[in-house]
């Protein structure tokens, strides 16, 4: 499981291009650049309650993407695979059954993605 | 390259969530059912002009949300460097080479999308 501050930042990373210039802006602040709420109300010349209501709001519009269009959920999926699919590779003693296997899961996600 | 149809299902499939239900319906009917604007406009009871518009506009909200996120534009990548993997896997002979090869790209893949 992810913590909640990078699954919050990995929402970004897929939704991020439609929120509004200051909500990235703010959002990029609080979690990428790790400022308190205070810094950045100090920053912008706004109170403190102004930028948590804009954090917590960004937050939830992320979060209404994700559960609208489950993209993030899918990617996590296809990287696990991808994951094992790697693992198996790096594991391989019997080639025919680790080639057969990956073929599998390669087609998977192929078709899941 | 995929023809400007399927491009825009594909759109739909990633996209649709934000739609509205009435955008939905039409799209639908017009892409994956296959119905002409004039079946679609007698069935809702409303002018072929009227379907026209909503089509048009969906797929223009559609494409909007593609220019902002290239979620489809990742996938598609996402697609080919599998696709890639598994050609590598069914044509293998050498099983050192191919076995790095893919190591490759399947870390590639990982980290890019």
């Amino acid at each position: 499981m992810l913590e909640k501050r990078d699954y919050l930042i990995l929402l970004f990373d897929f939704y991020g291009g439609l929120l509004t210039e200051k909500q990235k802006l703010i959002f990029d602040l609080y979690y990428q650049y790790d400022l308190s709420l205070g810094e950045i109300a100090q920053e912008q010349n706004v109170s403190r309650q102004a930028i948590y209501d804009v954090v917590k709001r960004t937050e939830s519009i992320l979060e209404g993407y994700e559960k609208k269009l489950l993209l993030v959920d899918k990617f996590l999926k296809t990287k696990d695979r991808l994951q094992e699919a790697l693992l198996i590779l790096e594991q391989a003693t019997d080639e025919n059954i680790s080639s057969l296997k990956l073929k599998r899961i390669i087609r998977e996600t192929i078709e899941e993605i």
